[in-house]
């Protein structure tokens, strides 16, 4: 595998798998050359550090996506084929779409396979039969929800699917799915690499929890807060419906808050937000509960939101834990937890209340891509078009500094992303829901009096 | 005015009031520094060059925004107003609701005036009474379009509006409009300069067809191509529903393309885009007309997007020019000249066809902010607030690098945004549309024949 | 109370205060007059019988509602209450406006009241404070879900609620409810007849689950069913989007199928729709588990519907059943039933499947209306204020031949309203779904081949 | 061509091919009689002439629609086919698609040809192919606006388009369009008539306008004024975010003003409605122009909803008329007239103000139906089917009194539906927008004072 150093001389180097030799069909108005590069860090200070700081940020770069003026396939002869991996997410059949048209109106290729229910559809046992895809086949598909290609969790034993790729002569595959799907993409390249094969193999990450690392946007996340945005609109209507009322609402994010958070800021209705990155407690006077019952008592209702991977502590360790099909440990629901931590703590304190419990997770799966997600998942999808037709392997194709980049896979699958604490970004998701920056009993008298809840939400209700 | 060289040493230099003497109320685990900044250039190369445009670059930053340790004005002291200018555009009830919600529950700011209809709302002979913005006037117009302010066009006499904000004892004014508006902002700060006021100018960039610079985004805008690209499948549902169907989508865009060229992109419908930054021609063989009548021969169907500024040329120089009252050319109205000229254009060559012409856009303006642009015009709201409590002035808020920052209202009144015709984006729309990098007749046979504006069009029919 | 006989020759009375002596100030081109009438029953048959149903259908009809030209209370010296009690329901702030719009704009009614929390708004002991409602008040709240009065579940002390309304001097109380709601205000009504006060109780019918008899439509239904149908539509992406794939969906509907119904056929995407109506068994051959398996089979896909008031009698009956606050028994969760013995058999039967679950209830009730349903409940509004003032009491207002009409509430309230499993209706549900008539065994083989699951489903997968 | 006489002892009867001799395969619980009805006139009254209207109204009456046990033509052998006509309507795909289904899977029929491009595509010399319709080709097109057979305008040589269906031995033939389109399907029932033929042919009403006789409701009637409200509303942010804004909206409805009526009611964000239906003048102290002034006098804002038909009677009669393809006479432009009276009146009468004009018909056409007329669409397809296979002919399916019914094409052709400008519903968009009784000044004084207009609008601005 190569190697990934963000620190030497010339950043994220992505493979190739050699030298280009044909002409490539496509008409440009500029080819962008291969060292041409965005910076990785952006950030700088006037405070003596600057040249410094500004030279080692030059070090690490990304390579940017493009059409390459020399190709190393013959578009006429080469095979290509699509797979969908993992839980569904809005803007995947705009990735196969845009992935077709490109391939073949601006280069010619004839030959592109969709591989049904994810690598599953590599793996003869399945007998899931592939799909032709031609502009015909997709043109439609980016208005509806889902994946046409359908889709399945979980890994698949690498030499087989190699099998399949070289019995049935593709030159490239592109897989569009999450980090589970990334090493499994992973493990796809260094077997072709062992037998010495030239296949290309490029991802286009696909992430509802905006949890890649080294891409600044993934498709389908903005659809996903947009539609969760409602549901959190929904849940304030309920809370200020009743007396006392209560909406609680359960979001994606298992390791990340991203949904959780973009959500509450965009539908500013929610009044605590809680993520995996932020521990909390849920007694003692600065927890979740006592913070709850000081809003009811001060504003007659509370919104909270909560990512499903937050808590996972308040769960008993020794009900072992289990894993799902992608081999993601499987989370206990932390929405019901709470839903009857809440309710008996309520009742005990007699206070009458209203809670309704809302868990919205395959609605905002299955939602067709914002226009926006649309756009972007489109262009994901030509940069991938351009990045296979130039020999570009093991990567994939992300987005940083407003330009579309190549990235070595093995790059993103290193080190996941997570919500930045320290911030702005999570510091205007304490603004405006008014609650204390840290809901654990140790820090209390400190930072935050238990009282200020009340005062500082900028929450309609 | 104070300098902007984008080349000195520290990048953009944004104005401060003075010395900050007073501890910020505001509960940030982390306040930002004055000296923390973000480049401007990102691009690199490792072509020999690397060092130099690496060096060169850091020294065009952008400081970064964010609540200061140390602010200028008392928040218990002050008086602070907000204006919202020139037309609508989705996501300015959020802008204000923010700056209000900011400024109320985390600085404890107690009188917040909102002047009605632009500036009009500080002259005194217009009469127009100021609102008293808190947070239960604005706790719902986020969820409603337009402004809760109204709007007016045009500028006011500078002196009269600074004779207000004295007679008011107003010390920050939040204007939030485009560059019409932030010419008028210059001028109240060189006026408020002048009479040594110490009155803080804080800008909110709005336009609806982001064409300021020196910001990656504005507000509103998402909105706007969203909208539009809804339009254009609509265009596109005419366009197939009859034989030889022209759908013909008129956008916003009197300088800049960018609402023609996401709204294309994001619908995949268009197959033609006509926007400002790139001539056409209508007659000849490379024209828009004969490439229409191509289409329409091999798809039986056409679907055409015009930017409001494109093609002004075709109108005779001797109309004379008018301008509205914000100081802007009136604009011909290109979209029914095209009808026109389609519309003979195809008779005399006898092909029967079926022409639908669209202009939606106050239908777009009036729309309420989408999620994305809620969450974002909601954060530059706060930081708008978090500048004007430091003192800062003369400067708006922007969004480079994914990072708020304050640039100098200056700079972008001195360079409008235009479509980067070289870059992949606009590729991506030539790519989508299957359309001509030109329809201009010096150049034909060399680049596009005529014929191939047919085969290439991604878009669905 | 009075005599509600729907067969007698007048039909369905309507109660009245007296007699009408004020002038009406609203300005009609035409007033209606209490004896204009519309048939309750419309149906005919040509087969000898015709005379006889026709003569019988005559006696049977409802008043017709609309302004009088003689009103009984004087708009000037009128004090009116408003409550809404119950769930939430889409439209609820579109009939709170147009009773407030109507009494203040067209009768001159300058005292609104609006009670907060349904009933508990009138007792002194829960100490809700009273909003006074004014055009002011109520001019944006159609554009949100929810009530702005808030509402609460159950029943308070009849004669406590007429105390409050004697001591507050309210002379008309619009009820905006069920059926719940409904005998409450038959209740009150009688109070005051005992009283022998002058107070008029009008109702305004709020039923999600469209299960209120002798009126055709009820406010919220469509928007509850619109929404259902997306969601349903959100499964069927789901179940096609994973090998075996199967959608569930639970919709509201205590005893009446209509959401899960209407859904279903609005969307076309439901293979299974299961509703209170209709029993069915989970095993044997032609059972739900049977069924679902060879849907599978043929099509590796499913989307089943169940509305939560079905398949009531698979739980345990001596778990005990419990009562919610408004006195309707608490419903065992259908949906989380099915999702275990679904998963379960699949399981035991070794059939690879991929089952998602899908509850969406408050986000349903908490929607704002349609464009349709806000039309609707807005005249619902204004006729619930022109009979109030013309003194009719102990009535609804429902709608019936596309007229709006008088109700006794004590119709309603002793039958309510089922899916007439004889009708065209259901029958389209049945061609639509493709689901076979019935689902239980003892009929196996006589009109649904089990195989015919699979041939007939008019649903896109 | 049959009798019509709404007065004769079994109302609207309906052709029937001949008797018939095949037992049904569809699977019904319950078969409908030819001599089920619902009566036509529901309204009764009390006062004396109860019996002789009851009578009366019981002659009236409509065959049910529904599934018959015996049928005309075995479905293993029938070609059907399909055409649509005219505008593009909101649900016009969910009916083809209804259709298809039904035939297919519950009567079995297999050759569904769709004809493209309305009644062009029975004519050999435009050489539209026919399309194979069967379940696949249908099975998403619903989710999308427009017709998947594409439409035109226009009547066609009725013998050649017997000839067609002749050569094409085509027994069924669905003609989904509206007057136009049913006075030719007339003709073509007269034609086969003549030349003794069995063929069919079964209207389905399509008119955005809603102005079929005999039918209470429409497909995509619904959706057109519902996306119309949402323009009314846009109109009303943009009128209301300048000083004296004016939101001028243009909407369809050629003779009827159904759309605006609607569209007006439920956005009540409309403060004038101008229908075909009602004479209005411009100028004088009680003309639009004079009530316009007051409005923004008083209210500083004005939205005027103005459907395409009206004020014809401004048009210099000199310029003759013109018709379209569909011998429709072309309107002249009603908006951009009012748009320039209006600009000109209040320029001469100094009145600062800022109008915006607003035309979104292509809009509205090429809308998806909303979920209610999804349903209702499917529901009118599935019923044109039973009424196909049962050999009725020259009928088309409509919808009264709950109840799908059959109905003669001459009926509707003969008498066009309006607005009934005596009814509840007028009154009650002339109560919501606070509007005149009449614009008109002969009557000035009597019924309307001009200043009342102010005091009444229950719009929200």
């Amino acid at each position: 595998m190569q190697t990934v150093s963000p620190n030497d001389s010339y950043g994220f180097q992505v493979e190739d798998l050699g030298s280009r030799t044909v002409s490539s069909p496509y008409k440009a108005h500029r080819f962008v050359r291969d060292d041409e590069r965005t910076v990785h860090e952006t950030a700088i200070s006037s405070q003596g550090d600057r040249a410094d700081r500004g030279t080692s940020s030059l070090r690490s770069s990304f390579e940017l996506a493009g059409p390459r003026e020399k190709i190393y396939f013959d578009p006429t002869k080469i095979r290509c084929g699509i797979v969908t991996c993992g839980g569904l997410c809005p803007g995947l059949n705009d990735v196969v779409r845009a992935i077709v048209m490109q391939l073949f109106h601006h280069y010619g290729v004839r030959n592109i396979y969709g591989f049904q229910y994810g690598f599953e559809g590599l793996i003869p046992r399945y007998a899931h039969e592939a799909i032709m895809l031609d502009p015909k086949a997709v043109a439609h598909i980016h208005q509806r929800g889902g994946s046409m290609l359908a889709s399945s969790r979980g890994p698949q034993p690498t030499e087989e699917m190699v099998d399949a790729l070289e019995r049935l002569n593709i030159q490239v595959l592109f897989c569009i799915g999450g980090d589970g799907t990334f090493r499994g993409a992973e493990n796809l390249a260094e077997e072709i690499r062992r037998r010495n094969l030239k296949i290309s193999i490029i991802g286009i990450p696909k992430t509802i929890d905006n949890d890649i690392s080294f891409t600044g946007r993934t498709f389908g996340f903005e659809t996903a807060f947009s539609a969760a945005a409602d549901v959190i609109r929904g849940a304030a209507v309920e809370a200020t419906g009743a007396f006392n009322g209560i909406g609680l609402v359960k979001l994606m994010g298992r390791h990340a808050g991203f949904i959780a958070a973009y959500a509450a800021l965009a539908s500013r209705d929610a009044n605590f937000v809680l993520v995996p990155e932020v521990d909390f407690e849920l007694g003692g006077e600065n927890g979740l509960l006592a913070n709850l019952y000081r809003r009811l008592r001060e504003r007659k209702n509370a919104v909270v939101v909560v990512a499903e991977g937050a808590g996972q502590q308040f769960f008993d360790e020794d009900e072992g834990s289990s894993t799902d099909a992608s081999g993601n440990v499987r989370l206990r629901d932390i929405g019901l937890l709470l839903k009857e931590r809440i309710t008996q703590y309520l009742r005990l304190m007699e206070v009458p209340h209203s809670l309704k419990y809302i868990d919205p997770s395959y609605l905002i799966r299955s939602a067709p891509a914002t226009a926006s997600d649309s756009l972007f998942a489109g262009i994901l999808g030509q940069m991938a078009a351009h990045a296979a037709m130039a020999g570009k392997t093991s990567m994939f194709v992300g987005f940083w500094n407003h330009q579309f980049t190549h990235v070595p896979i093995a790059a993103a699958v290193a080190k996941p992303k997570r919500l930045n604490l320290e911030g702005n970004f999570w510091q205007s998701v304490i603004e405006c829901t008014g609650q204390p920056h840290r809901m654990t009993n140790e820090a209390v008298g400190l930072c935050d009096s238990p009282e200020e809840v009340l005062v500082a939400s900028c929450a309609s209700a």
